[in-house]
């Protein structure tokens, strides 16, 4: 870490410690801060009628509490709240290629969020959230597009997690085997880099002609998307 | 479909069946093999001493059967034999930007399999499905690289997982509510498209000098990895 200020740690729990290749795991909340920030998308994991579902659906963050929403219809919006989730947000960052099958992996960010969600059901905790949600998939749009009206409202489903208990696992840099014996087999080894950037706006054909995309939208373009 | 053969159609059971927005739920097989051939990385969903957990890991597919690979002391992969499990493949394709955010989205393609995955014991299957799982994140790495020797293969767990159970969701396109109301605010609307493509290969500073990446590797840069 970098910052001059001390390392803020996340508590571990029997569910977050790390078992395994613990150089992997980060207790470190910044790290945590900075994945979810990064992304837009998760998958929450619930159990569904006695049945795991694994659903990607759009979060938001604002450092204390992870927003989810969906339709008040959605079954793992129903289950959600009288359930433990697990909700992990996964950035993949390259292929690490070593000079054995065996070491082969990826490099990756991804942190898992344990807990009880609640049912968000005051109308400006909602509104908030949901703008917490919209902003951080599309920044500018919440001031932009036209916010939701009262009928939308009460046909969204918004769960609010803390981010209390959670684990980190993070792996990045070379792989690990160009100290050992197989580094003798003179072979390539080092990583593909995944990269995920913003393309060209895509009008809507609908659109009529002279509307022009937005500066907070086309200031995306061409810039990392986690 | 613009194959000439008939479209396969994947079973409907209780936990595929689409109860909700039926349009982005699609029962076609080959869309279904498309996913998840165009990823390599995963998200399993199983049940650990009483809590769901979402474990990124990577895949591979021959078309009948999901292989996933950990390592033998993997809490998810000693829980996942004896358990239905829920495994999701995901693609972000773009972000809807509508006009009103009620209409916001994403447009996606993704893969839920349901199932009780099979811990494959015998060796030459075993061989086969790392070979599966290798070749499928890292096309021409198993010719290439050392293979696993007994004692690796000893010490990497392979779940075979059947694709008999699946559910298909994609949203594509344009907002919705190009005809609507909302048209009339005369507000920009339409798709931000996300990439993810290979980067330029990063080679191992342990890596001797003249070492030069194989052309399996370099051919993949700059295309799409989706």
């Amino acid at each position: 870490m970098n910052s001059g200020r001390p390392e803020r740690q996340l508590p571990v729990t029997e569910r977050t410690r790390h078992r395994r290749l613990r150089e992997q795991g980060s207790l470190d909340r910044d790290r945590l801060d900075a994945i979810l920030e990064a992304g837009f998308v998760c998958h929450l994991g619930v159990e569904v009628e006695g049945t795991v579902m694994v659903v990607p659906t759009v979060y938001g963050t604002d450092g204390t509490t992870l927003y989810l929403h969906g339709s008040v219809a959605g079954r793992s919006m129903i289950a959600s709240p009288a359930a433990t989730v697990c909700v992990t947000v996964t950035h993949v960052d390259g292929l690490v290629l070593a000079r054995s099958v065996f070491e082969h992996g990826v490099n990756y960010r991804s942190a898992m969020i344990f807990g009880t969600p609640r049912l968000v059901t005051d109308p400006d905790e909602k509104l908030a959230g949901l703008r917490c949600l919209t902003e951080q998939a599309a920044p500018g749009q919440w001031d932009y597009a036209r916010r939701p009206h009262r009928k939308e409202l009460a046909a969204t489903a918004l769960l609010a997690l803390p981010l209390d208990e959670a684990s980190v696992k993070i792996r990045e840099g070379a792989p690990d085997d160009g100290a050992g014996p197989d580094a003798e087999l003179g072979l390539w080894a080092g990583v593909l880099p995944l990269h995920t950037t913003w393309g060209e706006p895509d009008p809507d054909p609908l659109l009529p002609e002279g509307v022009e995309a937005p500066a907070h939208v086309t200031r995306r373009v061409g810039g990392p998307a986690n």
